[in-house]
């Protein structure tokens, strides 16, 4: 919402003859490695919502961590922007090159080696451009788990994850992309390669370097491998659907299973009734596990390790309590896998259900977990009273505190582009305002990149903002890191 | 051993008027807090070792978040180093004030408030002087438990415990102290206050800038507040003894323990034959659970907080695979509280046992899991064959990769300082080359305060020092922070 196509320029006259700065780049990964024709480059420079249209003067593709360095080396002499880029599935337009100075488009994806599976030390260390699912088989076939899952796992890399700090559904139980990396490569706005790629669970022998580049979405280093924590392998698992009074009745549900099932809860996902109705109206064979419509479905899955344990018998045990305290109103256990993938596929088909049934604006907004009763209930008030021919739908990883609250605008009001741009302004005000008012987060996964600058800028004191800003003018003086994103250029 | 006593120098002569500073300190904090006699500094002038005096122009003691942001910011503007210090019980010589500048101790122990609890978003708020039983008692009086613990639980303090990023018995199930951070306050080296007091669970709305705080040994900022992770509390635990032929034993069985118990091991420690040997001569009553002698005693712990899991069927039942496996060579369950209180003294006698056999110098290396047969092994091969009348023993953190290396010399062949501090910069320089050869760490959890500095300067690549450097320029230009620690002067 923030930058729409029409406001990118064409692309400023360079200050480097890119010609000579492309041929020079040539030399250090090959010629055919150097792509500026738009029928090679279209797919890289559009962004994956197509929000964003980039104007890189070329695609590069180097082929390992010395190509990368000599490429940065050589943009940094130039005064050329680099802009990182995995396999370009962000939400925020952050791997968009932005017209106003010369950049190239740096893509990652040829450098997709699993360097090392070390089963003993639950690691494995891959690089930047290695696919999640990839990484996911290779820890799979060493008998172990990597824990991050999120939608585009087939084709999100290993350096954009980390660069996001991405989240996914397992963050309750195995945290953000930042608790599962213990070590980092990264070239430098420099081009010098700094080797962090060590394999400890314990290292207090100075700084923390690696955590700077965590979620720092390329702006301040190019990030070329990672050490990655492994978990033992489920072999158990469980799923059920709970019919809730009210937001609060989850957040007392959340505790009372934790204090049953410990750390053993894999997902913990919530859907209100107008989410629920949606899907099972907008998409075909989908319906609600529970008999009767309850204002919110939860959606809860237990696993494990251990053989031993039964998942199934453990949850039913668990929402026994759980109905016996009044926290529930009624809960279907999934008896068998098949059962619990029709449970989990409502919590799949929400954006479809949305897309099929009117002009959908979407948040990503976290706030302490006991604030989301408050923060759904003032949430929906205000804009059920303010926005005309608004659905509002709330689902998402509440055991996280992170709920996406959603805006089903009808297509018989908002007939024009125009309409539902100033529409999707008005909600993100109303979301973004009663979240920060709560101490929550404007962005709880997917980052700030091109998208939401102007936003960070509203929300954020001016101390962060400038704390920030120092970070940055330190390791990267020139701004030639992914210019643009996080800040204002 | 870096800093023996006899080479700190007197005080140089203050640039400030010593006096007017501090006439003008006690304005802000009340003359009182001004400790400048002797008498009334000696307890934190001193390090808990009692290995460096400090040379403080005073002690002072502010009572809240804005005196201590008062206090820095004069400090700030008279050029005097502020060494911030919690409840004195670091290991390197951190909140030690150095000779060659004028400096202040700042003694956060007056900031000892519980904020808030917040058990739905598990979490609480504890002001940097709280110390760590108060926090867990907290906690625990919401039903909630904080999972860090360390030998000096009843004198450490928050502050102190994030500033080194403490480690202690339970990193292998909940992480250090990084992991437990969701929020910091923080006074910057020029007197204004950061609040970055979230409790957010998921928020990538820019840097995370508390990273930059946490074990930067109070080099970049004092840390007055923090929002602490809480987790449900454990209602099930059983412990046993292991009886192992090899250190390789130990890394299967963490293996197999992980397949068939998940995140439920509560602790995995490692002591070796001659460990175990010296904890039963020197200290009545202390005896190993099995009745033959083994090369190795492993002590494991699993701990749930379900009431219907049966801790000690599982563990009993895990470790029958292991011995059918071949991994262990016997076991024994402790049966009641009373046997399992018995088998963890041994592990904490440790250091007594130690200290009345001998002159003991320990290391606090980590290195990756599966490299830690061949370090065990190589670092006693080598300290006993160089090093006359030593005797090696290991005992540790063995599922964190953290094994303490010590080496116990005999005081008749160890007679006089000189050839204890000789002998002991022998062993420590075997130990650190081994591991830093093998991707370890010098610090595993201890940190670099003064006395590791110069091993820090051996130890890490030039790159890696020079970006520290880089960050301590862009946050603490004038270098009033802590000076001296991590960082040579």
């Amino acid at each position: 919402m923030s930058l729409p196509q029409s406001v990118v320029s064409p692309p400023a006259t360079p200050v480097v003859d890119a010609a000579a700065f492309l041929a020079q780049a040539a030399q250090h990964i090959g010629a055919r490695r150097v792509l500026t024709q738009p029928a090679d480059t279209a797919a890289f420079q559009q962004d994956w919502r197509g929000r964003y249209q980039g104007q890189a003067l070329a695609v590069l593709q180097p082929g390992n961590t010395a190509e990368v360095a000599a490429v940065v080396a050589l943009c940094a002499a130039h005064g050329v922007a680099v802009v990182p880029q995995g396999g370009n599935t962000g939400l925020t337009g952050g791997a968009v090159a932005l017209p106003g100075r010369p950049a190239v488009l740096l893509n990652l994806s040829r450098l997709n080696r699993i360097r090392t599976v070390d089963p003993a030390n639950n690691t494995l260390t891959a690089e930047a451009g290695c696919v999640l699912a990839t990484v996911r088989e290779a820890a799979a076939s060493a008998g172990r788990q990597f824990p991050l899952l999120l939608g585009s796992v087939g084709s999100c890399q290993v350096g954009g994850l980390v660069s996001t700090n991405a989240g996914g559904t397992g963050v309750l139980r195995y945290g953000n992309m930042r608790q599962l990396v213990l070590g980092l490569e990264v070239v430098l706005p420099d081009g010098q390669v700094w080797n962090g790629l060590r394999a400890l669970r314990k290292d207090n022998a100075g700084y923390d370097l690696k955590q700077l580049f965590i979620g720092a979405e390329g702006t301040l280093g190019v990030i070329t491998a990672a050490v990655l924590a492994l978990h033992p392998p489920l072999r158990q698992s469980a799923s059920a659907g709970v019919g809730l009074a009210s937001v609060q009745a989850a957040v007392d549900l959340l505790r009372l299973l934790q204090d049953h099932l410990g750390e053993r809860i894999e997902a913990f996902e919530i859907l209100s009734r107008s989410q629920v109705h949606l899907v099972q109206t907008q998409v075909p064979g989908l319906c609600s596990p529970l008999a009767a419509s309850h204002p919110y479905l939860l959606l809860v899955e237990v696993a494990a390790p251990d053989a031993g344990w039964d998942a199934g018998a453990a949850l039913e045990a668990a929402l026994g309590h759980a109905l016996e305290a009044g926290l529930a109103e009624d809960a279907a256990l999934a008896t068998d896998l098949a059962k619990a993938q029709r449970l989990w596929d409502l919590r799949h088909h929400i954006s479809e259900a949305n897309k099929r049934a009117g002009f959908t604006v979407s948040n990503d907004t976290s706030v302490p977990v006991g604030r989301l009763p408050e923060f759904i209930a003032q949430v929906t008030a205000q804009l059920e009273g303010e926005v005309p021919g608004i659905t509002v739908c709330h689902a998402g990883h509440i055991g996280d505190g992170n709920i996406h609250v959603i805006g089903v605008l009808a297509r018989e009001v908002y007939a024009t582009p125009e309409a539902c741009e100033a529409a999707a302004a008005q909600v993100n005000r109303i979301v973004h305002e009663a979240s920060v008012a709560l101490g929550g987060s404007i962005s709880a996964e997917h980052g700030i990149g091109l998208m939401h600058v102007a936003r960070l800028e509203r929300s954020k004191p001016a101390l962060d903002l400038a704390l920030m800003r120092q970070l940055k003018a330190a390791f990267d003086p020139a701004g030639v890191m992914n210019p643009g994103k996080i800040f204002r250029e």
